[in-house]
C-alpha cells in the first residue's frame, strides 16, 4: 500500500474507538478516516477468545475491500484476542491501542500503585498484567472488570446518576487501596473519565491511551511517507453493523460535532 | 413430528428464557427440555429488525437438527421480529412468549391503567400496543424500554444495589401515573420481579407471561397427543453460542439448581 490518499481505519466493537477517532482527527487533520464498529455484536468484552476472533477477522476482511494504509484495533479485548492473527493476515501496519496502552504506563516509573480498568475478556487474558510487570517490576498492579461500563456508554448515559453509580460499586477498592494510576483499558472508559476522576479525586492520574495511539500512527505514516497532505476537505467514512441511526445519534453527542451519515457494513 | 419423546425447544437471546424454562419443568416435570441461549449476540433488544431476524432463522435452524416437537419463542424481541417467518419456516408448532403476555393482560379486563416493560425493539414495532388496545379499548397504555435490565441479569445483578437504581429511574414515571398493572414484556424481566415489586409496591400486579406461556405448551402438546409420559428421567439439554462457563454459573443461580453441563451451539 502507497497510497497517502488511503484511509486510517479504525476497529471497535461499538462506539468506544471514537475516542481514538477525535484524537486522530486534531492531530491529522488533513488524513480520510474510516471507522468501523460492530453495534451488532457488541459488547465483546464478555465473550470468549475465540468469538472475538472470529469477529475480528471478519471485520478486518471487511475493511480490507476498502482503499486503507493502516489498521487502529481501537478495541483492547479484540488487541488481546486477535491482534497476532491480525497482523498475519493484513498487507498494512496494524496498531494496537493495547500495546500503546502499555507504552503509555511503562513511562511512568515514578507510579508505584496502578490500576487497570478493562473488560473480563481483555484482563482475563494477562496481557496488560504480564508486560506491564515485566517493564515496571516495581509496581503494585490491582485489576477491576467492570462490565457494565460499555452497555451504559452504548446506551448515551454518559454522566448519568446511574452510571455515577457503577463507577462508585466498581472503583471502591481503588479507595481503599490508594492508587496513583489508572489505566483507561478499555476505549469506551474515556467516555466516563469526567466522573470516574469525581469518584476518585484530584490526586488519581487517569490513563487513555487513544492519544498516544494517534501518536503512533502520524509517527508510523511519516516512517513510511504515507502522510496524507491533501488541500481538499478529508473523507470521512462510518460503518457499523447495526443500527446506524443509533450510532449516529450517540456518537454525535461524544463528538459534540455532527455525524452526517452512517452505513451498514455487509459482513 | 409425532414422538412423543423428542424435546421441548426454548429459544431465548439469553438467560431470560430460564423463566420460562422453570415454568415448564414445573407445569411438566417428564418432558424432555432443549434450551438455546444465543449469548454470543445478545442484548436482541437494541437491534435492528432484519438482524434480529436472521439471527432467530439460524437459531431456528440449529434446533431443527434436533429431534423436538415444539418450539417456545421465549424472548419478546424475537417474536416481534420473527414470529411469523419461523412459523411459516418449520415443521413444528412455534408458540410465541409475546402471544402469550398479550392474552394473559387481555383477560384481566378489571385493569385500567397498564403498563407495558419491554426493549427497545419490542416495543418499537408497536406489537404490544396493538393488539392490547383492540381487546382491552378503555385501557390507558404506557411503555417504558428498560434497555440496562437485560445487561443486569446477564451480569448475574439480580439483586445489586445497582440493579435497584436502574429499577428506581426506569418506573419512575409508573410511580406518578399510579398504574394498577405491569406486564414484564421481556423474558428477562421477571427474574428482577422481586426488585420491581419493592419499588412499585404490593397495589400494582406483575404479569409474568412464563406460566401462561408452559400452560399453552400442555395444552398444544394434549391436543396433538404428544405429551411425553416416560418413567425415565428426562433429557436436558442447555447450549450456548458463546462461554457455556458464565451461563452455568449464572444460570444455576438464576434456577437455584445446578446445571450440570452446557454445550457450545456451532451455527
Amino acid at each position: 500500500m502507497t497510497d497517502p490518499n488511503a484511509s486510517i481505519a479504525i476497529f471497535d466493537s461499538g462506539l468506544g474507538g471514537l475516542t481514538v477517532f477525535r484524537a486522530l482527527k486534531e492531530l491529522l487533520p488533513k488524513e480520510n478516516l474510516l471507522y468501523f464498529g460492530d453495534t451488532a455484536r457488541i459488547p465483546y468484552g464478555n465473550k470468549r477468545p475465540e468469538t472475538i476472533l472470529s469477529y475480528c477477522k471478519q471485520a478486518a476482511q471487511f475493511l480490507e475491500t476498502h482503499n486503507i494504509k493502516i489498521l487502529i484495533l481501537a478495541c483492547h479485548t479484540a488487541c488481546a484476542a486477535a491482534l497476532k492473527e491480525l497482523r498475519a493476515d493484513l498487507n498494512v501496519p496494524v496498531i494496537a491501542i493495547l500495546e500503546q496502552a502499555i507504552d503509555q504506563v511503562s513511562l511512568i516509573s515514578n507510579q508505584n500503585k496502578i490500576a487497570i480498568l478493562g473488560t473480563q475478556a481483555t484482563l482475563s487474558t494477562g496481557a496488560f498484567q504480564k508486560q506491564i510487570s515485566e517493564r515496571l517490576p516495581h509496581a503494585e498492579l490491582t485489576t477491576i472488570a467492570c462490565p457494565l461500563f460499555v452497555p451504559l456508554v452504548e446506551e448515551g448515559f454518559i454522566s448519568h446518576a446511574l452510571t455515577r453509580l457503577a463507577i462508585k460499586e466498581y472503583l471502591s477498592p481503588l479507595k481503599e487501596n490508594k492508587i496513583d494510576t489508572v489505566l483507561l483499558g478499555c476505549t469506551h472508559y474515556p467516555l466516563l473519565q469526567q466522573l470516574i476522576a469525581q469518584e476518585l479525586g484530584s490526586d488519581v492520574t487517569l490513563m487513555d491511551p487513544a492519544t498516544a495511539c494517534a501518536k503512533k500512527v502520524q509517527e508510523v505514516l511519516a516512517e513510511t511517507h504515507l502522510l496524507n497532505e491533501q488541500t481538499s476537505s478529508p473523507l470521512i467514512q462510518f460503518y457499523v453493523s447495526d443500527d446506524p441511526d443509533k450510532f449516529r445519534k450517540i456518537g454525535s453527542l461524544i463528538l459534540q460535532e455532527p455525524i452526517a451519515s452512517v452505513e451498514i457494513a455487509q459482513l
